[in-house]
């Protein structure tokens, strides 16, 4: 039997693939991880379209208590659902690991990632330097990435922490705050902030930050991006779409 | 009218999306980018699948008659295919600029990227650095980003050239030859080379590059990846089954 790890994308249950959606008829068991973002839509809208039960995963369930899925994958064709692309967290790496020692098959089905969405921005994807998430609590690792990025003339994406169960999530005013506060940025810095990238309500916001910092941004997932100190001028034109 | 920018994904057409599917259906004029990377299908089956005729674009078309493209989307539903992500290519931001200036609206239909997939390696993207591509004719350029990668502990992922049209590749043993010239890389170093990730019969292949130049990949497309100096041991765990 296999354990297929398959990306939803971004935005909804329409961003699935035609391979993920096969892939979902054929097993008995489905998970959905529903705490590393959020999707525009609803757990009964993949329900409808798969025509199968699906089972909401907490953070416990799939980083703790992988035993049980892994036990059901022994059994049973089981689908765990991942928002975004399934190999851009390192828990999923756990998952391909723990399955080759028990000779369960796994198979991974890709779909669109933040990761690579946010070029989006006009910035250019070879041009970005480490990636770094904001968690709610206060932390030196996103300053220290985007620091070092600077010195490389590399850009940064930052990823804003959310609790999707808990409807809470680092807003963007506040991880600006933060980077002020930490004086990686200055209030006239060129800053692109992003909400919902994938979805057709999406926002792209350049500019300075004492600009985008003032703007209704509306529901997450939200990201950052510091551009590098030197632009191509084709990012810029493309940046000077978004203010 | 809408020109539409959409990813195919990496391998053939079941990695089209739903939501990639259901705008192609509302499109008069297709076309399929087929310079930058190559898929596991044929054009043909990409039409069985959407009932619809797919016009072949060259580089010339896409990169310099871009006009012909954005002319015809003033006028009608026009799609533009493009293997992978379309944000990952700076061509395609192009697209989006000039469509803008000309009032056309452009939507963006995301997909898995390598960029992303690459994860699949075990390697943890957050660590990658800066990416680079490796062209026939001779460039100092990767050598020059994996050193500064390497510098800042992070992971370099290395996209080999090919020119589908004429059926050449820059192939693996190629590529490491290079990157010895270089000294960027010894006979004993770790590397992790792959080829037609996120296919059914994708090869990864980690271990010295003594031994995996001689590991026989099977068709492109190809990338390297340079790890980054100090491994995180789910890392090393995960590149161990690659060996």
């Amino acid at each position: 039997m296999t354990l297929h790890l398959i990306g939803l994308g971004l935005c909804d249950q329409n961003d699935l693939t035609l391979r993920g959606l096969e892939a979902l008829k054929k097993c008995t068991t489905i998970y959905f991880e529903n705490y590393t973002s959020v999707l525009q839509c609803k757990k009964e809208e993949i329900e409808n379209l798969t025509k199968k039960k699906i089972i909401e995963a907490d953070r416990e369930q799939v980083e703790n208590k992988s035993e049980e899925i892994l036990a059901k994958a022994q059994k049973e064709n089981v689908a765990l659902l991942v928002i975004g692309d399934p190999m851009s967290a390192t828990t999923h790496i756990n998952f391909l690991i723990e399955a080759k020692k028990r000779n369960i098959t796994c198979e991974v089905i890709h779909n669109a990632s933040i990761l690579t969405a946010i070029g989006i921005t006009g910035l250019q994807l070879y041009k970005f330097g480490k990636t770094t998430s904001m968690p709610f609590a206060d932390s030196s690792t996103p300053a220290e990435v985007i620091k070092e990025n600077q010195k490389n003339n590399a850009h940064t994406l930052v990823l804003l922490d959310l609790i999707p169960q808990k409807n809470q999530c680092l807003t963007i005013a506040e991880a600006i705050m933060r980077l002020l506060d930490k004086k990686v940025i200055t209030e006239t810095s060129l800053i692109v902030a992003t909400a919902r990238i994938g979805c057709k309500d999406q926002i792209i916001k350049a500019g300075m930050v004492k600009d985008v910092r003032q703007t209704n941004f509306g529901k997450p997932p939200y990201c950052l991006v510091i551009p590098a100190p030197k632009l191509h001028f084709i990012e810029e034109e493309a940046l000077n779409l978004r203010r």
